[in-house]
């Protein structure tokens, strides 16, 4: 039986995803909680050797539709093997991209449309789907700046064509957003770091009460 | 555009799909007719990847979802690859085992779920579905003892747990051949091979008028 809670973070490239992950970490280890961290494949053996074979293909002809399901199939085993084991140990997992990646980057951007995308993927999780989905939102430009100043690279012409498929991948997200408003909380991720730390705990406190406490001194 | 004709040859182990397709390529080739016989992974390199993952895995712990995604994922870049070419430039291809058996072993023997295998799976064909598929149905009996004879050997215990899901399997095409009559005939494969081929290069004929010229001297 699952009596964890499963957070997934989401948004494009330099959204601040493993910066906030980081941050929720120390926080939430400061509670005294344990909190799983974790990213398909996640050091499982199987699902490293599928992502292995994605990877291999490299710019070779692998189709877009093999790939979304090499994808799912390794998410699924990263599921079975990890995630649910901690969940059903009462554990706080937190997964740094997950099934909205999919939909958003092969469904939406890549094209091969979102309830495709949804029917394999919805094979691979089963009911196990994320308790509560932080969307980062920043925009594109934002994003690649900041990956770009993280590896003090120049905005060329490759990344200006990228933006046109970023803001696609943004598009995404938002009509996931709004088709799961339950689900899925709309994070501005254009604020500084510490701001969006603060945000997003006090989310999880008001969603998830018991599990942070907050009169815990930080 | 997809001149050509698609057909697969199903069923159990033992039931005669091997023979089948080897009396049927050298009957339809003395017709002056190039055919394509195939098999998944088929030489494909990145299907052959896939099913590596698979048996790689062994006796571990690949979730049964895992491995029919992975199965699903070889079958679109084996059909993207050298199916779905073939059928435009107006061949016939003959693949031993398609879609039926995942519905069949997986998704009705092993008890995924047809309906579930059947989702993914037709993510991964898209239209190429068969054009039509012959059910060599076989007691499970008959095949397994086939299958001793030609390896010499006797009828173990092992096999004896193996009726059980063999005769699930045989089941399971049954259901498929009820849900689809248009699409899969039953042969009758307890039959002497050469009264199977028989019976199948008529139904060829009577299908498919124009690829198979019988008034060809044979
Ligand atoms: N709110 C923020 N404001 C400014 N810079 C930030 C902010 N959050 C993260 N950064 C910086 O942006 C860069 C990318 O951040 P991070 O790696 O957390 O993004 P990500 O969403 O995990 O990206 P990826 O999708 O590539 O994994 C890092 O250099 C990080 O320090
Ligand atoms: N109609 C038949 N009557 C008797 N024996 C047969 C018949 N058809 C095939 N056999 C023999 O049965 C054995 C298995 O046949 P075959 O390899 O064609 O089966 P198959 O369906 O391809 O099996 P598998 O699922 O294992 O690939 C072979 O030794 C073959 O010669
Ligand atoms: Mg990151
Ligand atoms: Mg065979």
């Amino acid at each position: 039986m699952k009596t964890g809670r499963f957070i997934t973070i989401e948004g494009g490239e330099g959204a601040g995803k493993t910066t906030l992950i980081d941050g929720l970490a120390k926080r939430i280890s400061k509670l005294g909680r344990s909190v799983l961290i974790t990213r398909e494949p996640g050091g499982i053996p199987i699902a490293e050797d599928i992502r292995g074979v994605i990877l291999d293909a490299g710019n070779t002809n692998m189709d877009a539709r093999t790939e979304a399901l090499l994808y799912a199939a390794a998410r699924r085993q990263h599921l079975v093997e990890k995630v649910i084991p901690a969940l059903n140990k009462g554990e706080i997992v937190i997964c740094d991209r997950f099934i909205d990646s999919s939909l958003a980057y092969q469904g939406y951007a890549r094209g091969i449309g979102m309830d495709a995308i949804w029917e394999i993927n919805r094979f691979a999780v089963e009911e196990t789907m994320p308790d509560l989905t932080l969307w980062m939102d920043v925009r594109p430009e934002t994003g690649l700046a900041r990956i770009n100043k993280a590896s003090s690279r120049e905005i060329n012409r490759l990344d200006l064509e990228g933006l046109v498929f970023h803001q696609k991948v943004q598009d995404g997200y938002r009509i996931l957003q709004q088709r799961y408003p339950e689900r899925i909380i709309r994070i501005d991720a254009e604020q500084p770091s510490e701001l969006v730390l603060e945000q997003v705990f006090m989310e999880l406190d008001q969603r998830f009460k018991g599990f942070f406490a907050t009169d815990v001194k930080l």
